[in-house]
């Protein structure tokens, strides 16, 4: 049978990406403590393409995926993952996103009552010649309760869900587990969320929550402090978005950073 | 060329609907005030299908929903547009659903600033033999404050953004207009929500909120009593779901009622 | 502390429905061949609130479910769990709605080559009284080729992505697996979906589905067709939903059904 | 009533970009033929905060976004918009994103039969010192006919439903219509997409596609070849989705390019 997609394309055009998304599978992520937790995986493959050939295979990101689902992914396989999508595509550049909830048990601040929380996290690799670079992303949903609100009015304040999202890439050889990430992250809202609380926790949160209020302005620029602090992180970006509950659209704050340079705002 | 909706069909089978869904087309809305609105509509349109044909003639649907696009709709006008839908594709039953954001005015509670808020709406008709059947949707946000969590704790109260939606059908020759539904239920959360406030008007609202604690239970019991002394409604049903600010996760409380009749919660 | 919930209404309205949405934990299903397969669930969880209380503790169904995760969900356990949602929250009715992507193996038609895909499937239980209802939902896609396009065209004809969307009701002490479901669901469109095919499969499937050209009618009588025959179903729902690729919307086609009665539709 | 967003803030950290976003409101667009089309907008509007600052004024981004929703708007209009906001707000940078769904008359191509079609459309603006920037983006569905399933098949031919996304940005002083660049767009798939289809235009269209079999790499050489013949596009990317048929998910091709530089792909 003919190969269409080896034949020659005479526009003479490269292309920088070709590939598959929203695949889903089941995956396995690595987890701190040693162990792998399976999610289920929204996937995107991408190589380049060069200019003579008029299509990729795009059969074979799903031979490597499947192959691969089966193993704890991490940093270091999704390299490997990627080295062998580009052999087969004979490409130059490979990337991966991998996009999952991951979940983290959690305690109640008081009765200590387990509950699992989910995190949306996002793993992306890239690939080319001999240089491999990975981003972690998670989001996650804090309260944010509003000091303009608590500081002019007799009583009360307004609060509501609000998510922080960071992705962020490292310094060579060294990285971040999603649980490190998290939890220097989770803190910096106005208190934390939890899926299980007991009467006497909810009290805690409440107050805990009131006597800690925050602008998006402020959520965010506590984690840029703390992911400037962090050393083995290089790069990131953030974004803290409040679903306000006295109106019917959000608020933001949003930043990138390249320790040492003046990143020009991309998003 | 053959015309392959109208063979022979010999399986039997009568199906209850066939049509069109996700049609986006500019419509025109009546006002309560005499005037139209234009809006973004998203449209599903249905007849039913006698056994003997093999298919529907898809094309005619959007024929009829072209020409009407530009006429004023109200229950009245859908009533037509099903008589023509019924004839044009020789069926006994005709259906429309139409979804659309539709935004009135908002006043700042104590500044009085003006801007508009959008709340979704749906136009839903019905159409067998001789009988029309109307139902009117709004989904609309409002704030809820925990009375457990203000209850319970020190200062402070966990409270959020929440939307309640309700459908209703009305008595024979009667009805509400969009404006009227929405004043109705708009009121019943611990507070409204508002697209421009002013801190004055922060303040007013914060606490006016802490006046009035409400669980999900309550917002949607008051619903219930509204829609219940409303004469020109004989058919609701009701939904209040709160963004929890404390949980990653939704409450919520649903009824529905046929005034006069004992019915099974369908939803 | 005070017990906020359990404070006396005086409004006097019962609700249908009380509880919490959008919970997304990880849950175990049982599988035709004995084992369970993890998912990613997203559960709806509620009772009926009767009209003394002012409200329900939500925090219990969070607790319930959070203990049944671990063990492989069928529908017999499901009766179980309403069964301790019911008496932990001293109500008369319970319901669980459960959402989730289940994977089953996929062989190439041609080449034989493995891969998995992905169903969106639901579970939903309701319990009043001594009676368990079970509902079984599955959401699968397949391929349409338009027959009226086969016919008046000199060659080729549209052809797209569709989906069959099927909830169904069983005989007292009856079943079916959710791989049978699919099973006599997913041979009814033009052809079936794969995630990773061969040339010499792309070309089995381009000139299968060729050879069996279907409206989304057609394709919708074939399912009720097979629903019909299948005796261990009593009720049922289904719906085919085309993305038209000569369109920039859906057509559709729906129909439910109690067998031996006459049942208005309500979607 | 004290300015809490006004005060000092101890922390040092400029933050790059906080505003609103989600803000749904009615908008008018200036058309290629000097009317304009009313439009269902969502709204992104930021600042950037310079350290000092503990937060910005939130409530006049809706205030500036309400006077100049009665306005239309072009790129010219969006700079006025964003000199008023970085006025208003103190602010050294100001941006405005709006995504609104716009709709063009489209005639089948045997019958001439009228129908509407919706595009999704993108304005962006960014105002820093004196330099005004704009970005204009569309999306817009097409038809596409994969060459392989063709070639290998002995009749037939996979075909679905694909997506083209651009965004642009023009050389100073010049800019296309949103008119231009659909119509530069929307010609390079398989075969363009239309509401309303008569028996003739379906045959008409199903043929012209199987004539012109393209896979997202041949959309996209098309599209990417087209951008670099328009003098007036200095910078843009481009994206081809296709919602493939045979499986349940898509292939893509993804290009950004700034003429006369070697860009690295961002997204």
């Amino acid at each position: 049978m003919k190969d269409v997609q080896s034949a020659f394309d005479p526009r003479g055009i490269d292309l920088q990406k070709v590939g598959v998304k929203d695949v889903h599978v089941p995956l396995l992520i690595q987890q701190r403590d040693g162990g792998t937790q399976q999610v289920l995986g929204c996937v995107r493959l991408a190589v380049d393409l060069p200019r003579h050939y008029k299509g990729t295979h795009m059969s074979r990101f799903l031979e490597v995926l499947m192959r691969w689902s089966t193993e704890g992914l991490s940093s270091r396989r999704l390299r490997v993952v990627l080295e062998e999508l580009r052999d087969k595509l004979q490409a130059e550049r490979a990337e991966i996103q991998v996009s999952f909830k991951y979940f983290l048990p959690k305690r109640a601040p008081v009765s200590g009552s387990l509950s699992v929380l989910d995190y949306d996290c996002e793993f992306a690799g890239f690939l080319e010649g001999g240089h491999f670079d990975f981003r972690l992303g998670v989001e996650l949903p804090v309260t944010s309760v509003c000091p303009c609100s608590r500081e002019i009015s007799a009583y009360g304040a307004h609060n509501q869900r609000a998510v922080i999202r960071v992705r962020c890439r490292f310094r060579p050889g060294q990285y971040l587990w999603i649980e490190d990430l998290i939890a220097l992250v989770e803190q910096q809202g106005s208190e934390e969320v939890y899926p299980l609380l007991k009467r006497e926790d909810e009290k805690y949160v409440t107050e805990h929550a009131f006597d800690n209020p925050k602008f998006v302005e402020d959520i965010l620029r506590d984690v840029v402090a703390a992911l400037r602090r962090e050393p083995r992180v290089v790069w990131f970006e953030a974004e803290c978005e409040s679903y306000e509950s006295i109106h019917n659209h959000s608020t933001f704050a949003y930043h990138v950073e390249q320790k040492g340079e003046n990143l020009r705002p991309t998003k």
